[in-house]
């Protein structure tokens, strides 16, 4: 069982080429007209394939290879990506998806359980917020309500998006019956490169914590206002941002920590700052590192607007736990690396991904491949072909080994 | 003489309502429709008072009373105004100058030198900068071509604005003679208001020194990218923005620093920022302060961005020295605020305003009109029209001084 490198390596050129950046990137945010055309191609190939293509009320895109009984192997991935972002977060693992599916043809096997395709929607979390948010609501710990109701920065909601683009789908997004979940994805970190190893074998993904700090100062004039008098957001907004970094730093570990959104109004030259709303994104293996993170930030940031005589509000509002993939599927990956003849090793996701919300509903498993310096969400995001052809062959038989010959 | 209170408070109703926010500010930008609007009302009522109205290549608007000979007393200010800022700052002042004009029609007074009325563009520099544009043109301090092509942030350059509201008229941008240049403007401090006087006889206008900082980091993602190996520019910015109020507090005076525009790249929740742009504003009497100050700035840019492993440029692109307005004009707004029966007190200015540049041209002067808590540039901005009455007073007492009776 081999999958075919050269169709591989054009399907990700191809549908790489749709939101694809000047310096070699991808700004392919969800549900917008590039979006749109990624989905289009998609269906295409697909059916191309021979699969029977439906999509759910989120715009989750499922491509079903039948088997002779029971509930499917679904692979899946997403095709949305970061504003400037690269060519494989996501879509390389919907790609080894389908090279596995036409692997399969290729080889004339006929499986046990059918084997799945599956697109999820928005799941960057960069235009509507939370992440993983289709995946979230099929999993049930969304309400599909609220998924609706998310609305970007000018303020459009994703179910009008969904409509505009066409992809809002009769099928229920509910939890299906699932032999297993299996999804590829980059490394996005610099373990595997550093390590020389061309397949990660993940065990679980990070505990994640997501909070908003809105701080509302005295928006003035730059000028004629004496410091004595100023009660600037931004002034008190930059000590919470010291302090985010500060906390990792203490606390030590896996914990990472990131400010990534700050938006100042009326953010002129000539003018105090008035307000600032600011995004605080933490990690951790551990659930109880990331409490006593959550306790340190309220501190900080309780100590840093008093100091500058701001109000605030702070929302600590997104919140997922440790996730273990089921051992079963952790094994299945672990015997497929090495049949596959990769160099790999065991390791914890420090990404959110679908596959974490699909660890709810079904025995779940991903494989890693590298990220060359450990970036990603960059346009300099990139993962060598032979890694990529060594995972993609660890997935197919994975996927194999669950669903079984029939 | 004098001035008739209600036809001023009602101006400042009829053309404060074009722009108008819902909570009793002022949005109107400069060279959008609304500031088209405005300027179109304001040549409507210079008409009205039978002024001869011209427009520069800036879109500067000139309206002039006639006299018996001699160079003009020009009276100026704008009605652009910044984002969600106020009813009193720019407007006010050149509706007292036009309130001047009525009051000395409706008592039949001819003066020697004429009278004249000037409306600036894009003072605020909110929009196009920097700020007080087309005053530093008119007084060669500003290559017209520079300004023409100043780009707002959907990159419109200023050029096509003025053609696109049709003000961009036939008069050449350059020095006029003038006998004197008068300013009535809200103070934008407490000192007024704490003082409990109603005018500010403002003897020169702070040095003023703006720059921008680009500091590029590494744009990665925030969970699978350890502290270790992160470069994350909002982490050295916001060691900038403490730096620079640190700076303020440290040399003390009448030193003020902000940090007012700050941008993040590609700003998301769960991505490390991979660029900051930020403003930095400085303002002193001094200009040996204002050099100490920037020589820390220096220091705490390179010292932020060398612990973050950080790459910067930073520009100082715009100074202007401390202006110290011309005696014989500062006296006659000292006898006429005496006239007028007004409390005041003689104090400089922290606020760059367009008679900076006029009085590189003409002997200038200014008044000032208290701002209740000392706020403007925001949609709070007050002044009681006891205080305005008394401010107008004294501007049309002086205008009146300067200028001669025929």
């Amino acid at each position: 069982m081999r999958i075919d490198r050269k169709r591989l390596e054009r399907s990700i050129e191809e549908l790489g080429r749709i939101g694809a950046t000047e310096r070699g990137g991808l700004s392919r945010l969800a549900l917008t007209d590039d979006d749109r055309r990624a989905r289009d191609l998609m269906v295409r190939w697909m059916r191309d394939a021979g699969l029977r293509v439906g999509v759910d009320r989120m715009g989750n895109i499922f491509g079903e290879r039948p088997g002779t009984g029971g509930p499917p192997v679904m692979i899946g991935s997403h095709i949305d990506s970061v504003p400037t972002g690269g060519r494989y977060d996501g879509q390389l693992g919907v790609l080894c998806g389908l090279e596995t599916i036409r692997a399969l043809d290729d080889a004339g096997v006929r499986t046990r359980h059918p084997v799945m395709l599956v697109i999820f929607t928005n799941e960057e979390g960069a235009r509507f917020q939370p992440a993983m948010l289709a995946s979230g609501v099929m999993a049930g710990k969304i309400a599909l309500e609220d998924a609706y109701n998310a609305r970007d920065r000018d303020g459009r909601r994703l179910v009008d998006e969904l409509e505009r683009i066409g992809y809002l789908g009769p099928e229920p997004c509910v939890p299906r019956p699932m032999r297993a979940y299996l999804e590829l994805h980059i490394e996005q970190g610099p373990v595997l490169e550093e390590a020389g190893l061309a397949v990660g074998v993940v065990e679980g993904i990070v505990a994640i914590s997501w909070s908003r700090l809105t701080i509302h100062g005295v928006q003035d004039h730059a000028g004629p206002t004496p410091m004595r008098v100023r009660h600037d957001a931004l002034v008190a907004a930059a000590e919470v941002v010291t302090a985010v970094r500060r906390i990792a730093t203490t606390i030590g570990g896996d914990l990472v920590t990131t400010v990534g959104h700050l938006a100042v109004q009326p953010d002129i030259v000539n003018a105090i700052p008035g307000s600032v709303a600011l995004s605080i994104d933490m990690r951790d293996p551990r659930s109880e590192t990331l409490d006593r993170a959550r306790e340190m930030v309220d501190a900080a940031v309780a100590a840093a607007c008093a100091r500058e005589g701001v109000r605030y509000e702070l929302e600590h509002y997104w919140r997922v736990p440790y996730t273990p993939f089921a051992p079963e599927v952790v094994d299945a990956v672990e015997r497929a690396a090495g049949a596959a003849g990769a160099g790999y090793r065991r390791m914890i996701s420090g990404a959110g991904h679908d596959a974490q919300y699909m660890a709810a509903i079904a025995p779940a498993g991903m494989i890693f491949v590298p990220s060359r310096g450990g970036r990603s969400h960059c346009e300099e995001e990139f993962t060598a072909m032979d890694d990529i052809e060594q995972g993609a062959t660890t997935l197919l038989l994975a996927a194999l080994d669950l669903a079984g010959r029939a």
